[in-house]
């Protein structure tokens, strides 16, 4: 019995720091895919630009080309007066029509804006003179070629996308899927599938599963495989996450590891592996574990929806951040005036769901203080989550504290 | 010509009335998912418990489970003594181990902390009283059986959808998919698979296609269609962008729409359909437009990536989220101080790209000037923007001002 109980927790930042090195021993692979199916992926390698962006000059605004020398003398009591052709190479005295983006004729070097001139009898009248440059986006102001315009770790969103088609990209390579393989254990918990009417007494229906499940889904560089439910009998348990473990890179339990469970997960890694920490000086989140089973990490998660999610959000994300490099998938941090005390239990890491006002400008963070990790309200009704560290005693009523945010 | 130019462009805020009044005519339908396929799906009708959850009062906490009566007269220096055995029913001096999240045996109304009691001969000391109530979750204290977990409108992600599988659902009934078939018009316009080496002179990369098809690409409940780029012809024009419409909910064009450019959007909706508004007082972004073939809708944006993004980010998602009643998809925004002067121009709602830094506890918020809406860069390297709205004259250094955050 001694063994199994939770002697000493490793802190959250020593827990992401052993998780972080386990998780850069995955071997991901590489694979190429068109831009369309890249959103969401990992690139795996730095990106040079082939082409410069913008391609050529152009012009930023709508307006007229020019040569800047010729404005030199504008004023607004003595314009200068340009006459206007539509042309690809400007003369002296000329001015060519230009609408956004469009290429700037040979021997213009500056744009006016068609709101800062007078059009009068095929000629404008300029009043201010323009400077070299002035309403021009310049070859390559974005990127020249060579240029590293995306790095090895970046994830894919709408915001980079775009920047390999404009770099001469139409594929791209990018880490292979991260896959994890999800147990959850426990005869007491039951699928929403298998219940007409009231559930038994002592029954509870599986929640936690889905948290991990659509947590991860929220990831196009991971595919999650779902084991469904292993009741309380060793073999099975066994059985269910060595065959997840062979087809994975990871495995994620829930459950089955509470003191007054029967410890099938002790049992399990006592036989078949080796523990990395039993326990982390988190809350909720304290039975978090990790393991490693034939050289691959099964991350033990508690089979509360809450306690669940912190391993995943605390633990599981920054690690696997870490070790993949991953940029652009940071959690945010806003400060916020915060609502009400919060105390912190000495020698954990504390995590509390809140919620996000803006009240006269500014940010008010209130805790949402139910108690328990398996209440769900604490995630679907709340926006962000409060950390008190380890160290920390807390933090006062009044007080601006960080806040990080969730998104969908 | 005339009837070409932008001539009273619509003010946002009307811009995002008119399309929302629009996509209010949607008919998406209805279909019932497996909870693992709900990520990022609507929820159509609001939810309602069928199950109380949790379903049954149980131990927030390790500890013992007992009598609160039994305690009332316990302190410091005369602690109460209760013997344990681990029972389903609890009498009168007794208490029963119990783990968190176990049910509480009957006639326990109250769970003792195991740290805060001292354990000698199988029974326990008791050095406190215990309120009733203290250290459970009661059964229903999330929700009871019919009550309304979740509205219509719900985006359904980590948060809510284990709420879903807590209240007794395995399916649950969601939105149909919107369908957007996204159209390029341009023959400057070139995709990347189709260059090996320079560009010709004059001819751009294809990159504001990018932006919106990841742009939508991160909403589930969207099924993007991309119809490639239709060159300046007005027949390929007209049968591409019918034909999306044939097939889809709505259509996106990119381009075709500037004073300089051939104007086919214009002729498009000429001989087929309406003006709903054509351009839209907001920089970047001007010559957005709607209209309507066949009572569809067709969402018009610039070819410019930064000015699609504006079409997307401060018209097609407010528009959309108004019209379907989506939830916890709104815009996260924060308070910011802003690193430099900006000055508006009036007329305009104007949206400028940004990057958030924490600064000795608080955000700082600095504009990415780059000048063009054709810049990638100004997308790739920043992570939130600020909106100057269209009455606003802008802001002073050093003032606090919301900012919107961007999601990957």
């Amino acid at each position: 019995m001694e063994g199994k109980e939770l002697k000493s927790l490793t802190s959250l930042a020593d827990a992401v720091d052993k998780l972080a090195s386990v998780l850069k021993g995955l071997k991901l692979g590489v694979e190429e895919v068109e831009l369309l199916e890249a959103r969401g992926r990992v690139l795996a390698r730095s990106i040079e630009a082939k082409i410069a962006h913008p391609p050529f000059d152009r012009s930023a605004v709508d307006g007229y080309a020019v040569r800047s020398s010729d404005t030199y003398s504008a004023s607004l009591f003595n314009p200068v007066e340009l006459r206007v052709v539509k042309e690809a190479q400007i003369k002296p005295g000329y001015a060519s029509p230009v609408s956004t983006g469009e290429p700037l004729p040979e021997g213009a070097d500056a744009v006016v804006m068609v709101e800062e001139t007078t059009w009068r009898d095929g000629k404008i009248l300029v009043y201010r003179p323009v400077a070299v440059g002035a309403n021009v986006s310049r070859r390559g102001e974005d990127f020249s070629a060579g240029d590293v315009v995306l790095e090895a770790g970046s994830v894919l969103d709408f915001r980079k996308i775009p920047v390999l088609s404009a770099a001469g990209y139409s594929r791209v390579e990018v880490l292979g899927k991260l896959r994890i393989g999800v147990v959850s254990i426990g005869s007491e918990v039951v699928e929403p599938a298998w219940v007409s009417g009231d559930l038994p007494r002592g029954r509870i229906l599986n929640s936690t599963s889905y948290v991990v499940l659509s947590y991860l889904g929220r990831y196009p560089f991971i595919n999650t495989a779902y084991y469904g439910i292993a009741p309380d009998e060793y073999n099975i348990v066994e059985d269910i996450v060595l065959k997840a473990l062979s087809v994975n890179d990871i495995v994620i339990t829930t459950g089955g590891t509470g003191p007054g469970s029967s410890d099938l997960v002790y049992e399990l890694v006592e036989k078949n592996g080796e523990w990395v920490f039993r326990g982390v000086a988190m809350r909720p989140g304290r039975p978090t574990s990790l393991s490693l089973i034939d050289g691959k990490p099964i991350l033990h998660l508690s089979g509360f929806p809450l306690a669940a999610w912190t391993g995943l959000e605390g633990l599981f994300k920054p690690a696997l951040t870490r070790a993949l490099g991953l940029k652009g998938l940071e959690t945010r941090v806003v400060y916020a005036r915060l609502a009400t005390r919060l105390p912190n239990q000495a020698g954990y890491t504390t995590f509390i769901r809140s919620r996000l006002k803006a009240v006269g400008g500014e940010l008010v963070v209130e805790p949402f203080m139910l108690r328990g990790s398996g209440l769900l309200r604490s995630l679907s009704e709340t926006d962000s989550y409060i950390r008190v560290e380890e160290g920390s005693e807390g933090f006062e009523e009044g007080e601006v504290i960080p806040v990080y945010l969730d998104y969908p």
